[in-house]
């Protein structure tokens, strides 16, 4: 279960069985999704299975997040997200009801986020050799700018952004399963941010480097891009915005609300002479949560993610070795 | 489980929820891959997951299949395949030797058939709530032709080929399951097709349609095109090649070979004029089995597809109900 984490031990994974094994230059950039060139046109491919449990849930359902996930991927890699495929494996035994619930909201997350569902698959395994039913979305997308938006292209000085705060889909999902109650529930922030990241392109924002908060949250977002950037992110835990509602629910559960997963947003690396603009763009296209800045990017020795906490101190933020969160999205 | 066999439940299934749901001018053609542009360019989308038992057969594995299987649905809409997606559902537990086997030959299927495997995910889902591993793969493929390759653009009095004989596939998975023995062993005729059917466009052959006789077999497929081009198909059952141990095999187990599914076999429909220079095309691009043709298209009343069987005598080739086997693909 751990290597699904989106852990140390995943990233293990991927680093040693499928990146040797599917060497070529396009997957090499280890992104969200792989750019390739067609006729002169740069494009888009991304994957994802959504085996997340339960499949309804405050705020969404596996069909929407299963759009969104894949929307948002496609968004990462700065392209404008087009055609999408869905492909589900049902477990036999499945209410039709609950498979109609899903196919019709997928239509209407697709509708919201200006895809169109253009061809699936349906295969169904046994009773007990599935669970209830895994949605996998694959999507095409565009590339109209000529910005590298990749780990590679940040530099020293660079600031880093969310577009809201952080946890809400995780502890959507895990007061759920453990029959947390509140005073307020927590909603799933899934959510398309595809049109905040066209709008950021649009308005001729350079951006250096987007990646969507999903599994192992933003501490395993943050350790990746060091990693393959070269360099240290320092960021500042009293900027980090958290709800009080997560924050709860996460000590409550013994969680980082840094490593729980989101669905709705996205960490934004751009040079320092961007920030207002970035942020005014982000803060007009965002709903129900305040985009802010979060840290900086510096040049140091050993390539880390730093962590300013409440008092001031620093301290290395380290990427969780397994899962913290299972089937979370 | 009936709803995935590739018969008439899961007709119903995909016409009476999927279609409707996702309704757009691209998924209604009903292909195998959905066809779109982007800048002047003809592109084709497709999506397949794979839960075949077992993971390993004779003459394959899920790994191949998975690449086959996509790379088949891209030639099927004339599009050269280029590149693809992998997605995992990994169940706990799924030894790494096991998964690596399996990557090992995703990648070898990739590079024989020409095509990247670009992007991928991998999700890992509890024990009891998968089966090993499932496989999706999508595929993005380039069309460079102008002809419309499609059920709708059949006319009576074109050939019906196909490109070698036919149920192998099914036989070897069943053969293993049922723990069948014969003097030789049926290897499954899972391969890449896209080779012979770039050739076939490149010699300029009139191509009406292509479909690859996976789940249903050649009825299913038969079936799926005569009702959508309004059109009755007449076959005849002493053209149609099945090898000696496949007939036996689906005698024992009491299977119609003209319903079991194959990986590596097409139907191919070009008008009468075509048929000579489509056969030699296909025999030129063709191993281990000899491209025939089967019958012809002809224009009656009601759709159907005709059977001429071997004392001569015409019936109904109807879709099977149900699954005749599951879990095949």
């Amino acid at each position: 279960m751990a290597h699904g984490g989106g852990g140390k031990l995943m990233h293990q994974l991927i680093g040693k069985m499928f990146l040797p094994a599917f060497r070529n230059s396009l997957s090499e950039a280890q992104h969200d999704a792989s750019v390739f060139e067609i006729g002169g046109q740069r494009l888009a491919l991304t994957t994802d299975s959504f085996v997340v449990r339960p499949l309804f849930f405050p705020g969404g359902d596996l069909g929407s997040l299963a759009v969104h996930g894949t929307v948002n991927d496609l968004a990462m890699a700065g392209a404008r997200p087009l055609y999408l495929s869905a492909a589900f494996i049902i477990e036999e035994g499945l209410p039709m009801d609950t498979l109609w619930r899903l196919v019709s909201s997928m239509q209407q997350a697709a509708s919201k986020a200006g895809v169109q569902i253009i061809t699936g698959d349906t295969k169904v395994v046994d009773k007990g050799k599935g669970d209830g039913v895994f949605i996998n979305t694959a999507g095409v997308g565009i590339i109209n700018h000529s910005l590298k938006i990749l780990p590679q292209s940040i530099r020293p000085g660079d600031a880093i952004l969310v577009n809201g705060d952080l946890g809400r889909h995780g502890m959507a999902i895990m007061a759920v399963r453990e029959g947390l109650e509140f005073e307020s529930t927590i909603e799933s922030d899934s959510a398309p941010v595809a049109g905040a990241v066209m709008a950021l392109l649009e308005a001729g924002i350079n951006v250096h480097c987007l990646r969507d908060l999903t599994r192992g949250g933003l501490t395993s977002v943050l350790n990746e891009i060091a990693e393959a950037a070269g360099l240290t992110l320092q960021v500042d835990e009293r900027l980090i915005p958290v709800r009080e509602d997560v924050r709860a629910a996460c000590e409550i559960l013994g969680l980082d609300p840094f490593h729980v997963a989101c669905e709705g947003r996205f960490a934004i690396f751009v040079p320092e002479v961007e920030v207002e603009r970035a942020l005014s763009v982000l803060r007009a296209n965002t709903e129900g949560t305040t985009p802010c800045r979060i840290g900086t990017v510096t040049d140091q020795a050993v390539p880390k993610v730093l962590l300013k906490n409440m008092i001031g101190a620093q301290r290395i933020l380290d990427m969780a070795i397994g899962e913290q969160l299972p089937r979370i999205c």
